[in-house]
């Protein structure tokens, strides 16, 4: 059989395993926005079905046979060849879970998330512990069923972030937290001005219009997506024509919704700018959670947070909360934006002391995987590390260890990723500002469409094929490096 | 090994299927009220999959065993035997279809949906010709691997009442159009009143509050369901517990999105009062279309349309909108809402002059499935229908063979369940008149809580138990019986 034809089949199959684990999706969209809270359990069993079959048609003996048969095929061209490899990656990975785990899985997680939701209505971890517990142990098997080498926390992180493992990540931290630390002090020795009119009563509609406004502006396709309402902010996608992106709205923080807009869109102008052709593929797909969380943390930070970029748009803020922003300029507001202060909320944190937060989370769950902090035990440890590297004291679970998703995701290992991905940012901003003549003019113009199309060449395009590292040494030439982070928000916050 | 033991194997065999059919009826949910336009063709393939996987998993080989098994078990109760002996029924039909046809007619109804939603926007069935004609060829292929004694059309309408045919309805509407039609000549002959008043200008977001407060009195359960905006309401679920209904919104005719939140709740009252336990299962499945129609027919206009219901809610509404209806009082109300006169639109009718709307489809249907009618000539063939039965001439395809959504589901021999089930409507209302004490008074005070559990009680729980004649029979003491309809609307419109 021609490589040709045979190369057709494996396409045709992977896109079918692409439909199953995108009605997931689906599924698990409206389980965040519009699910009426007597569904749930029916949507738990409903996923875990789903995602049973998606497991279970991804371990098909005959794609192994396909897959092997196409390894040994001289005639794939690059992109083909490297679909192909990684599709055999996932699918030895898959092998090692059983149907039957992978169900238990998905049932676990839709529990925790469930009961995560109430905790945090009533503001109590105990609600959520014997959820989080159950989806821990699993999570723990994960890590033995995957097998590592040195700690079994880097299984998990490789399923976020192909290739890293502790050793990595505990070395970047251990590069970056000192001059963090340092330039913290340094800022806040001096005078950051106030950001008290960031808490003057924003009515919900009218910050919902302006975030609508604002994600249309940056270039968010909403024919090929939408925005909604959730409890926790988030982007996915059910193919490059079909990105959600979701918000929260809060009256007395203006920041919230807003910077969360931008966030998300960061992630949906990604999602848009895959190769739609690819859909199912690898080459359809993005290339890691680190590059992703680059493209959100670039237009969120890099741009969301530039004086550039509100030289144009607070004018056009004004227009939309005039009693709340008369006095306010631009000085003053990019100031507030910018702020750098320890806080108690990872989302609402400014750009620097963000990675405490992210560190402090990794900490933790290192610790959890390898079981020296037990699940009861997240409150007082979470709340004595916010006092050691920030200095806060944790008033209560909501703005303590209930603030994230992600453990009721069963996402254990996905926050380094956000670290990460804003040093990518702030290498790939530097180049992108190298390569586009007059981009900080546009950008102050509140053109950010030149911005875009670079991103969407450079690395939108490339899908899945390069790793992270690969990905940012073809567009910068050179692997990451931590120092521009530090640069760049050295330039910033001490110009 | 055990029944027990077996019939267990079966409930959970049972359980997954409708798992991945629930989901595939989230994703039609979301393709008809929130899905942005270019994620259309994704979302066609992915129903598709998830349609071939429910078919492949419902003609599964272990399943027709366990199904054969458990059929010559003796120890199985009378539900449990009713399970399997429905469950084998469809087993069997499914049997029928191929794998590929299944994926085929799920394609072809995703093309169809979208090119009717794009035909109606340019008010042109044109645009609607070519998908309409293919899935028109799939419906008559259907037919044929179904196989039928006398018509084609009786293979479709047995998908929707089973055991119905050409003959059988053609009795229906012979025996029925006549004392219509004499009745429809009488009540237009006396003074009804004006109606102008139902198309003041009633605001959106008045109205959406209006149809919420009404869908919640009538006691649809919002932790177990949520109401959203679509082009054409419906009632869909995926389980008793999450029951969604849609409306739209006329801002120039009140009618519009009131009866069809009276009639959607209806459905969805119905949903959620069956057994949440027997999910999955025929015993947790509504009894037929008719007897679903009956369910949303006698909310919307027994209850609905009664001077009773007003003589409570209209001071309510006048509530809301003060301006329009200052000058109505109850008489003119009721009166407007019962208006006998022949219209364009279906859903708009009023409850007589309905049938003929039912009875045109019907007849349009029956001659499109035995192939002497084609795609083409649908407009002109329906606008001589209206002209032949109603009088009216038709102004636009719209108003004409784009008003209704049914085809573009696939839904061939749906429509005549609407006649059947506001006859079943009518004779369970005048039972429960009989059997619950004070119910008129109830109902005038604006408490239909004893009704809706008569209902509960008398039809809900049986699930799909009985066939619509059997449940019938047990819940009124005889078959259907259309004088009982004929009686209803003389003593209404007549008093």
């Amino acid at each position: 059989m021609s490589s040709n034809n045979l190369y057709d089949q494996y396409c045709e199959k992977m896109r079918r395993i692409a439909d199953v684990k995108y009605a997931s999706a689906v599924l698990q969209w409206d389980q965040e926005t519009y699910l009426p809270q007597k569904g749930a359990a029916a949507r738990s069993r409903q996923l875990a079905t789903l995602n049973e079959l998606a497991h279970q048609l991804t371990t098909d003996a005959d794609l192994g046979k396909l897959l092997q048969a196409l390894q040994d095929k001289e005639d794939l061209n690059f992109k083909q060849r490297r679909n192909v490899e990684l599709t055999f990656e996932e699918y030895r990975k898959q092998q090692k879970f059983s149907s039957d785990f992978v169900r238990k899985m998905s049932e676990a997680i839709s529990a925790a998330f469930y009961s995560w939701i109430e905790a945090r209505k009533q503001n109590d971890f105990k609600i959520y512990e014997p959820a989080l517990t159950m989806l821990l142990d699993l999570k723990r098997e994960e890590a033995k069923l995957l097998g590592y080498n040195d700690h079994p926390y880097d299984a998990l992180l490789n399923d976020y972030e192909k290739g890293s493992t502790v050793k990595m990540i505990d070395a970047v931290f251990e590069k970056i937290l000192s001059p963090l630390k340092e330039l913290m002090t340094e800022v806040m020795a001096r005078s950051q001005g106030d950001k008290s009119f960031l808490h003057r009563h924003y009515p919900q509609k009218k910050q919902w219009d302006w975030g609508m406004y604002l994600v249309k502006q940056l270039g968010f396709d909403l024919e090929a997506g939408r925005q909604d309402i959730s409890e926790h902010p988030f982007t996915t996608n059910f193919s490059a024509k079909d990105v959600r992106i979701t918000t929260r709205i809060d009256e007395d923080d203006f920041a919230n919704m807003t910077w969360s807009c931008i966030h998300e869109t960061g992630h949906a102008l990604y999602e848009q700018g895959l190769p739609d052709e690819e859909y199912g593929l690898p080459s359809g797909e993005f290339a890691s959670l680190s590059i992703h969380e680059s493209q959100s943390r670039l237009w969120e930070n890099c741009v969301g947070r530039s004086r550039l970029f509100w030289n144009h748009y607070l004018p056009v803020l004004k227009n939309y909360f005039p009693d709340q922003l008369s006095d306010v300029n631009v000085d003053q507001f990019v100031g507030a934006i910018n702020k750098v202060e320890p806080s108690l909320i990872r989302t609402e944190a400014d750009e620097l002391s963000y990675h405490f937060h992210v560190y402090i989370r990794y900490t933790l769950e290192k610790q959890l995987i390898e079981g020296t902090v037990e699940v009861k035990d997240i409150p007082s440890v979470w709340n004595q590390l916010y006092k050691q590297y920030l200095g806060v004291d944790v008033p209560d679970d909501k703005r303590g260890c209930l603030q994230d998703v992600h453990w009721s995701h069963g996402s254990f290992g996905y926050f380094p990723t956000y670290s990460l991905g804003s040093f990518y940012a702030a290498q790939f901003w530097q180049k992108a500002k190298e390569d586009i003549n007059g981009l900080e003019d546009q950008i102050s113009s509140g053109n950010t469409a030149a911005l875009l199309e670079w991103l969407r060449n450079n690395i939108h395009i490339h899908g899945k094929r390069y790793t992270s590292e690969e990905l940012c040494k073809k567009v910068t030439g050179k692997g990451l490096d931590s120092d521009l982070f530090i640069q760049y928000l050295r330039s910033k916050l001490l110009a």
